[in-house]
């Protein structure tokens, strides 16, 4: 190690926005999709640091060079991700060295550290010379440990107290160190500063089964601000969510307006919310069966075993789900279900009729006491007139009774399995909320 | 429609670079990733543009004019998106068209068709004023038709050639108008200038059920480059990928070094090849069970319809596919699959025993030629010392007889089921190549 332990020069300025450089040709060109950068930014909005600008540069020495000193010039605090392996490509130190006017030197820490892993692994003969690069470290700087990975993080800084983070570009290993070491060394400087109390927060709505325009119209009068919090409509295909965000305001007050806006919206909108934040329907459906101690058995066509798969994607689903049946074609609905054949001839696989006959059949051959059926077009083929792609029906029986509705589905062929399997979780939720 | 049909001012610089400029709170936050801004660089360099930096900033209409601003002085060739939607926060335009010194001015034009379009979807009333700025565009800019949103993009450019195109952010219409509209200009321009021969292309051979480590051994004297062209080593839950990639170079030979290339890594590789590109394994598999003239049936445990998904997932799957069971739970595995219950006593739901029982059992009771069952422990729980977590076997019986193996998985839950389905499709692979 080496370096000072994290104390900021007298004089530096507060520490209230950074920048995030991330470096590498695959990101440049696209091959890769730069997730390191929202994670960092969420992390630092979190704790009450501002993002002003991201930037993406290749692995060119002379243009992280220039990226990374038009950042420190603009901002005076940049952390960049990236460019930090054994690979010859691996320009990120030196041409950040050459900014603060420092030179290269190896240090003796990392090295050590390099041969350890090395003989370790078990791997034959000396450390080649090529990852010596690894061990080189800009004069000065500090070095970040790294506990997932081999190449370290390095912080550098000059006498005015502008400084660059630089951390690796695998995930895993940025969002490790993140944590570890350079966000506390962050919150320090921005506690000296006196400026970093301010937060940035939000809590996220989920609903289905409503349209944006029905939120619009229920929302009319906080569709701008709830509680003077923004309010961003997020549709795909699961639903509808509703963000609230808090910023440039203690986490305490952030929290409670959150908490307020939150209310507030599952209040206006009734049944179509289904959870908050990261929740699964599908989670929240398995703890409905698992409240009744009731089993369920899925019936699928056009999602081909889709909604088995999300029941069945949650830890502990063994409680609750027994299995199913895959009935793509429609001799495996006649002889596995029961569906009678004439009623095929009737009224087509995708029809009321057929999937209230797919929910019972299932439901008949199993000891479950929720059935759930799922048949549709999920084209691109086999659309006509009076069904159209996209028609799907979907059924739940229960002790209860069966219900039967029409989910509404637009997309392509994925989209519209996905909005079929939610409709269909939807409506057991529905059914077991009675 | 406004402004000139595409043509360069007398004298503007031959265009080989761009910059890409994304906009938004949202993307700045890291609320969403920018997958935009990976298209445009991948698309781009297909065509032998290279984009030599990326910027992301916010919504504010300073900071959008700051950030377009320096990449205008550094490359005289941006192209932006996001911000061009109905709400207020829509900076983009005024930022940059106070850049070019331009006033904003109602696009007669672009408000007729947002009148249409409010028609013809039988909203009420007038268009609102609001969405009136969705209308302006700066003076003298060219208008990009939109036919998949209401935000048209601009094109903006000064009498030195400098140019910026605004594009929307939702990346649907985003994609659209850059096939539609904006590539043919920049081609054209890339062109003229006769500096835009030089590609960026790339392909991508796709391994399955081979180790990365296996992968460097058999290609150990080519991992740098195959004839000449660098390889990178992609692993994923599918596979590993191998991406080889031609740059600065002419497209006819570009093409040729890549074919080369791809036939040296399929020849060194053989079996664990799938693929390539987009290439999906239940594609090839569906392909192989059609050349037969066979049908498919899946017996599902730990992945409780996964494998079924994916085969549907494919359009035209019907012609190979008939269902299958999801017997998640082992009272279905013994009543609608036949294994004895003893035999589930004496060696466990996963066990090789069990495997081969349920192909059969999948198998005789349909149709179908070919039975394929997957049984394991998916996690985080139910592993024990003999049997850990990701522990799976899979078996495909067909008319030649059946084969069951173990698949290697690690991962989470989520990824030891996504393996084993892949695990499954490549034994169904491996039995209809022989």
């Amino acid at each position: 190690m080496s370096g000072d332990a994290g104390a900021a020069p007298a004089g530096a300025p507060p520490l209230d926005a950074v920048e995030i450089v991330t470096i590498g040709d695959e990101l440049l060109l696209g091959f890769t999709i730069d997730t390191n950068a929202a994670h960092l930014a969420r992390a630092l909005g979190e704790a009450g640091i501002r993002v002003v600008r991201r930037t993406t540069c290749g692995d060119d020495a002379g243009e992280i060079a220039m990226a990374v000193r038009e950042s420190i010039d603009r901002t005076g605090a940049v952390i960049t991700t990236g460019g930090l392996g054994p690979t010859s490509d691996d320009n990120t130190k030196s041409g950040i060295a050459a900014i603060f006017g420092r030179a290269m030197r190896l240090d003796e820490g990392i090295w050590e550290r390099l041969q350890e892993m090395w003989k370790g692994r078990g791997w034959p003969g000396q450390v080649p010379e090529s990852n010596k690069l690894q061990a080189m470290i800009p004069d000065g700087a500090t070095v970040l440990a790294n506990r997932h990975g081999s190449a370290p993080g390095i912080w550098l800084e000059d006498e005015r107290g502008r400084w660059v983070a630089m951390l690796p570009g695998v995930p895993r290993e940025m969002k490790g160190m993140l944590a570890d070491t350079l966000m506390p060394r962050i919150l320090e400087r921005a506690k000296r500063g006196g400026g970093a109390a301010l937060v940035i927060r939000s809590r996220t709505v989920r609903t289905t089964a409503i349209s944006e325009s029905a939120l619009h119209d229920l929302l009319a009068d906080v569709r701008q601000s709830v509680h003077g919090l923004p309010l961003a409509f997020l549709p795909g295909w699961e639903g509808v969510d509703l963000r609230v965000t808090a910023r440039g305001m203690p986490a305490a007050e952030a929290d409670a307006l959150l908490e307020r806006a939150v209310l507030e919206l599952r209040g206006r909108i009734g049944d179509p919310v289904y959870g908050e934040g990261a929740d699964d329907l599908a989670s929240v459906v398995i703890d409905a069966l698992r409240a009744r101690g009731w089993m369920v058995a899925v019936a699928e066509s056009c999602t081909g075993g889709m909604l088995g798969m999300r029941i069945t994607a949650v830890p502990g689903s063994s409680d609750v789900m027994l299995g199913g049946v895959i009935a793509y074609r429609n001799d495996v609905k006649v002889r596995d279900l029961n569906v009678p054949q004439p009623m095929l001839d009737a009224h087509g696989a995708v029809s009321e009729e057929v999937v209230r006959a797919m929910a019972n059949g299932v439901r008949a051959r199993t000891s479950a006491q929720v059935g759930v059926a799922i048949t549709g077009v999920a084209g691109p083929g086999g659309g006509t007139p009076e069904k159209p792609v996209g028609t799907v029906w979907v059924c739940v029986e229960t002790p209860a009774g069966a219900h039967a509705t029409r989910v509404r589905t637009v997309g392509d062929r994925d989209e519209i399995r996905r909005r079929a399997a939610q409709g269909a979780l939807n409506l057991v939720r529905r059914q077991l909320a009675r």
